[in-house]
């Protein structure tokens, strides 16, 4: 197939499509790419701004605000320039810088690259009509109804889910959107949850100014990770200033004169200028018309590993929405899978088989990483051991701390830190990999590459650490496993 | 084979061992501590600081000299902490950091390392006196005779070499010992090399406060790796303040009144308060009895995958020696390969075939990783492209500036970089990957990993990068090399 001019298939219905994409966020945008590179014509529709969650109310603002965090506490860390960084950070220069990123939250940029891919955008809410069929209403209310002729790509992500307590909306908490986009540094902020977007912005608020305190129904951290990650955050959230509350429910919320009021089941009252919600995912599935093609609104969908709706053989399901792993970095491998299986569908061929075939979102079984950048750093892929076991591996984890790392000591003074990595003892292939310390979200990759490529631990004994890197872990991983 | 103690396997002759290692350095320690692992007697012989150059006079003081450097520049790069950071380093603060990482050049804790294996330590000189036999000339003079029952291993490292220059001895010129211990800042510091102990420690003492020159022999600097390393790191040193002058040799040095004067080749002259060459390495095996084995002194030992020397069943060469890689973590590597074959052979077993298998220093060939801790940082695995090419592999290079790379950018404001990554038509593996930009040294391990572990492109393609972070360069060179 060559690449083609889009709409110029269809001269007589300029509405008429090979591929639809509801959503144009990085994974809308990504399943778009591929299939105009494989000469489909491609609509894209989008009711908010294009670029998505990730690139206005996620990751690029959570990072900006998080890299003065963490690049003040690398300094802090190394005699000969900690001196200089003692003070506070200088909230304004962060949130301006943030702003930057999140391009004043303007999608012009995105609209080109769109474009450039050949897609056509249209703004405004899709909704399926039926199989093949996108009924699209527009800023100004106009209908139109647009077909593809060979899919449907649902990519309209996830929402924050709050949960059910009277009052709520009138308090107008924050979630993840506000908690990334905020003007101004509340003087108290209360945190509820205990995730990674609870830890990242307690991390980053805690920084700027604010007094956090962090609400945790469980017992602590980031409960998808190694225990030692989330206990080694919670030490460092607390040394930094957090009033971090584990095993608490919120009861009650209310504002009293503008200040937010909460009691929990302990029957603590905490008073704070915002609250952040950050409690969970919810899809943005209930107002796409699922119920036009016998789907439930408001569910996860269902996909194989082409991404493909069960069921529907010209419905898509692509990024948060399916549920398999809400991360960016995880919905855009989706949608170059979903783009390449859709290409190679429209011509008739069969998808090439294998757990890593071009068509197969294999990685999403075992291999998904996942950066939390709070500091430490607490990066993981795979399986914790816990999973590990659940999923009836028979495996094996060991332990290095980083004390035992002359490249972790360099990097800084007093460095903290802990490494996991979870053997299948079947072939001595990893199962998962975690590391918790500064500066090791870069390092997870390493880690990424031998999961997936299943390196099996004989080979990795020759995948030498430069010295003096943290990288070294790798080495005192290996020595572990072989002298346990 | 199992444990047991040190030397009673002789109770006759207590100068007689199973294996005696020669230099105490990280790569004679590693080969004592897998000989002793094994059960085997081990004597380890060092003439001067138990845990060799690495510990006192390269690795870990350079890097504790440019880990302040990096941080700072780290910092400048983002808002909100930038504007702390825009004074001088605190260079006592630094040095007094370097002398604590140095041990203040004591090795007892190192020495307490060898011991708690179970080796031997002797202080003194160890010179080959014939076959399986090292003559220890103690520190008093006294001279003992270990005898080796199942191997000697070399591993006495390699020493700066300095250029037959007249006079060059007067003028006390620093060697990379000079420069990773000196104890207070120099005015004028000239550099003469454009290698990688050049370039670092132009880097730290431009930084530190020193008006560094840099007289390079070539047209460029760091010529092992690919091109655009050198480039990137000359434009950042220039931008630092340092004068760097490629092209050029010294002809002359001399000191005047304490003035280092030097004039070169192109007639300009230079005049510094010292000066640095870095401008080689040669072996130390000039003085260890290689002629009484019908060896030739002061040369570099030629070595089969078992680091056995070739035509001596009994001589192993570890390390620098080699010649091989002269690289603290690959002398490492080459220890734990050396000392299990050691321990195999030992036993009257054949070693294990292949080449990657545990008596096989198969990394050694292609897969050697470098980090470079200069600001940019730059990092290679592997063959550079012309490297490559001139092994004779079919290969396609592939570059992507990180300026393509969102968490590039939220690393750090204008964050300049470039990646290449060497693919072999033949299979789709890479020969080799480098990365030069920001905090690029712990990504390095990620295409160390995939070059060890000879995973396919279409494998990686499943390795997802963890969005936003710089790792996400690897999906930019993945759609460069499929779109190219």
């Amino acid at each position: 197939m060559t690449e083609s001019e889009s709409r110029t298939d269809s001269p007589t219905d300029p509405l008429a499509y090979d591929v639809v994409v509801v959503g144009a966020g990085p994974v809308g945008e990504n399943v778009a790419d591929r299939t105009r590179a494989a000469g489909l014509t491609t609509a894209v529709v989008e009711s908010e701004l294009v670029g998505g969650e990730c690139s206005y109310w996620a990751c690029v603002p959570s990072k900006a605000l998080l890299r003065p965090v963490i690049t003040r506490a690398d300094a802090r860390g190394v005699p000969g320039v900690r001196q200089a960084v003692q003070g506070p950070l200088d909230a304004p220069a962060v949130l301006a810088h943030r702003d930057e990123y999140a391009s004043h939250w303007k999608d012009d940029g995105q609209v080109r690259w769109i474009e450039g891919t050949g897609a056509d955008l249209y703004r405004g809410r899709g909704r399926l009509a039926g199989p093949r069929t996108v009924e699209v209403t527009g800023p100004d209310g106009e209908r139109r109804v647009l077909t593809a002729r060979h899919a449907v790509a649902l990519c309209t992500g996830s929402r924050a889910a709050l949960p059910g307590l009277p009052g709520l909306a009138d308090v107008q908490p924050w979630t993840s959107r506000e908690a990334t986009s905020a003007g101004a540094v509340p003087g108290r902020l209360i945190v509820v949850g205990g995730g990674v977007v609870a830890v990242e912005m307690a991390t980053a608020w805690q920084a700027l100014g604010a007094q956090v305190t962090l609400l945790v129904r469980g017992e602590g951290l980031l409960p998808r990770m190694e225990p030692f990650a989330g206990e080694l955050v919670a030490e460092a959230l607390t040394e930094a200033g957090a009033d971090l509350r584990t095993g608490t429910s919120v009861t009650s919320v209310r504002r009293e004169n503008g200040t937010v009021v909460v009691v929990t089941d302990t029957g603590d009252r905490f008073e704070a200028d915002e609250i952040l919600f950050a409690t969970g995912r919810a899809p943005r599935t209930d107002d796409v018309g699922l119920e036009t093609v016998g789907l439930e609104p408001g569910s996860w969908l269902q996909v194989d590993d082409s991404l493909r709706v069960d069921g529907h053989d010209w419905l898509y399901a692509v990024g948060d929405v399916n549920h398999r792993a809400l991360l960016t970095h995880q919905g855009k491998y989706q949608a170059r899978i979903a783009g390449a299986a859709i290409a190679t569908r429209a011509t008739g061929q069969p998808l090439t088989a294998g757990a890593w075939s071009p068509h197969t979102a294999g990685a999403d079984h075992g291999a998904v990483p996942q950066v939390v950048f709070s500091d430490p750093e607490a990066a993981a892929v795979g399986l914790s051991l816990a999973e590990a076991e659940r999923a009836g591996h028979r495996v094996r984890a060991v332990d290095v701390d980083f004390s035992a790392v002359a490249g972790a000591s360099l990097y800084s003074d007093g460095y903290k830190g802990r490494a996991r990595m979870v053997v299948d003892l079947e072939d001595e292939i990893l199962r998962g990999v975690t590391f918790v310390g500064p500066g090791v979200g870069e390092l997870v990759h390493s880690a990424t590459v031998a999961v997936v490529g299943q390196v099996p631990l004989s080979r990795l004994w020759h995948a030498v650490p430069s010295y003096p890197t943290i990288s070294e872990v790798w080495l005192r991983l290996l020595e572990a496993y072989r002298d346990s």
